[in-house]
């Protein structure tokens, strides 16, 4: 299933064959949330920008439209028409983050929904059977993601807890694969990592999952407000300890430069909101760096956002007129902003693909870190004067 | 340029030859206000809507992002991508249904931007600059556009006046496609006759914009008002009255009864915002009338929006996966919708066409208002609960 193409340093060039075809990795996954790229774009857009795999959300869609609708229709890869391989999240951090006055127990977590407030409750056994009726091709163990603050007491008992529910999580997704009538009777599991920043309850951890044989690992509880160096620290005490003959993934993971680090820490996957949030706030990545399009000086600009750039809005559209749909509340601004920021990710992992292959990592890691400037991420909400008339006119 | 290829009773199939491809009528054309179509839809989709003409708007691309803006990025074609023919507006209907405090004098109008309330003026001279500034391939004369419910010796004074701001109009479009650096100096003038519902004054308007030879005449001042048996009577009042060399256009309707009528008095052209804002209020028509797919009965409903309907809505997603997005508040959600509603529209007027040239204009009408309800195309704005979380997630 995992194929090591090539190593360099401890960046890897792999393929992972899945039932929804193979991935090649280092990879970026495309985030859908709610069976959907915000910014208006569609599955058959994803051709041209070279999507890989798309992200879902186990959370959101149990919430709405509810999972067992989506069973009925056949699974998620057929209700959003989508023919790639498909992770879904777990639901996991989005309980922790979004859900209100929630309370963790050994059997789970009970909390009340961010939507309309109603009574819920998610363990691991209910993240499988909703993740089963998704049928996503990669489904995510459910489970705590500390605080990077929290005390090593907690965490350590938080650990423990987790690793409970991944040997759960194991045998309800081994039990739904058997069951007629599943969605995708090859679902995968990941298992998560955690451990906040404590490098002895990391290693540990990834010690003892790494025992279950689980189909990859992910690396998460980062990028939740440690530092970018704390962060690197992690991945170089942990990743050593996860099996070599699986996928890696850095959860929720990050700027370009985060990338660029982590691939050469030894990671496979990524997935992170911020190309499509940064597109919809007319924030684009460029090899030179970041630019905000609603800036002045690209008023009378009528040269594409990066110049030879092969995105549906480079290949097409000027940085005036993109700008100018921002200006004037055009969902198609955003639309484009997105489509360029999402060519830019996959396409910044299809030039580490080949700078492993080539051997050559740690010389295009140093340039490419050198030419970009850093882009902090940070979401920009409110701060542009963006309008909002979608149903006007 | 204007070729009748077959007459059915009054309705005309014909081709109109620009500088921009050849127009097959009877023609819908889809609305791109300030230079895009609203919902998130890019030139680049137009091909899979079977778009044949965009129109935008002088009024508001005056505003922002400046017709001199656009002048300088060489023209609305290049600006917004796009190479088929575009009409645009005069702004006269804008300048009297949105800016504020106008008041009208011979040379043009005063009036204050609804975006910032600054000062401006647009007379027929102004207007013919901006649209050449734009270049359009049709521009429409700067006309006013009384309302339904003036006076008969308002409207009078008011037609009379148009006609001599028509004169200006072409005028200063002969000479202005005369001038080096004119973006396009093939672009043609439509005239517009007005006189609300008052026979006698859109007779004689007819006849006298008759002896102008223009590249085409629009029927204005309707849909602003006024009854549809209203509407009907002024197309069969008036049209005979114009010149059968010439296309006719009948501007801002309508539903597709409307527009299946229109046709039947003799109109070549129509544009209308029904079937892109009723799409991003989840409004969609079908041969089988139109639906409303909030409503409850789609939620589990995994056919598409209309069966055997080739848009890029229908050809890969169910009635239940964009319900849950118009739900979820997701761009895409509006997007599909609008793409679905505008090709609804450019196929009817294939279907039209096609009635056309068997001769079989009557029985087609007779069939498909049969089998449409009535769609109100009232906005319904606010009506429905559809998330506003564009730059959320």
């Amino acid at each position: 299933m995992y194929k090591i193409i090539k190593k360099d340093g401890n960046a890897k060039r792999a393929e992972f064959s899945t039932v929804h075809g193979v991935i090649q990795t280092p990879v970026f996954m495309n985030v859908a949330t709610v069976a959907a790229i915000k910014g208006g774009v569609s599955t058959y857009d994803l051709e041209g920008i070279d999507t890989q795999v798309v992200l879902s959300n186990t959370y959101h869609l149990h919430l709405r439209p509810g999972d067992d609708l989506i069973y009925r229709m056949g699974g998620l890869h057929k209700f959003m028409s989508c023919d790639k391989p498909i992770l879904t999240d777990s639901g996991g951090f989005q309980v922790f983050s979004l859900a209100k006055t929630r309370r963790i127990k050994e059997e789970g977590v009970y909390f009340h929904s961010h939507i309309d407030g109603h009574k819920l409750f998610m363990g691991p056994e209910e993240s499988m059977r909703i993740q089963s009726h998704l049928g996503s091709t990669i489904a995510m163990a459910f489970d705590e993601c500390p605080s990077a603050k929290a005390e090593h007491e907690y965490v350590q008992m938080s650990v423990d807890r987790t690793t409970r529910w991944l040997e759960r999580c194991k045998r309800e997704m081994d039990r739904l694969n058997g069951l007629p009538y599943t969605v995708n009777p090859h679902q995968m599991l990941f298992g998560i990592n955690q451990g906040a920043i404590f490098d002895d309850i990391r290693i540990e951890h990834a010690k003892r999952i790494s025992e279950m044989d689980l189909d990859g690992y992910a690396v998460g509880g980062l990028a939740v407000g440690e530092s970018h160096e704390e962060m690197y620290h992690v991945l170089e005490t942990t990743v050593p300890y996860l099996p070599e003959n699986k996928p890696t993934y850095l959860m929720g993971v990050g700027t370009p430069a985060n990338i660029l680090e982590a691939v050469d820490r030894g990671i496979d996957f990524f997935d992170c909101v911020y190309p499509s949030r940064n597109g919809r706030h007319g924030h684009l990545y460029t090899k030179r760096g970041h630019i905000n399009i609603l800036n002045a000086r690209y008023e009378y600009d009528d040269s594409p956002i990066e110049e030879g750039c092969k995105c549906p809005a480079c290949s097409r559209y000027s940085k005036a007129y993109i700008r100018h749909l921002l200006k004037a509340g055009e969902m198609l601004g955003m639309r484009l902003c997105v489509l360029h920021n999402l060519y830019f990710y996959n396409h910044l992992m299809v030039d580490i693909r080949e700078a492993i292959e080539k051997g050559e990592y740690g010389a295009f890691k140093k340039q490419m870190l050198d030419s970009m400037q850093e882009f902090d991420g940070a979401e920009q909400k409110g701060k542009y004067n963006i309008a909002h008339n979608w149903r006007k006119g």
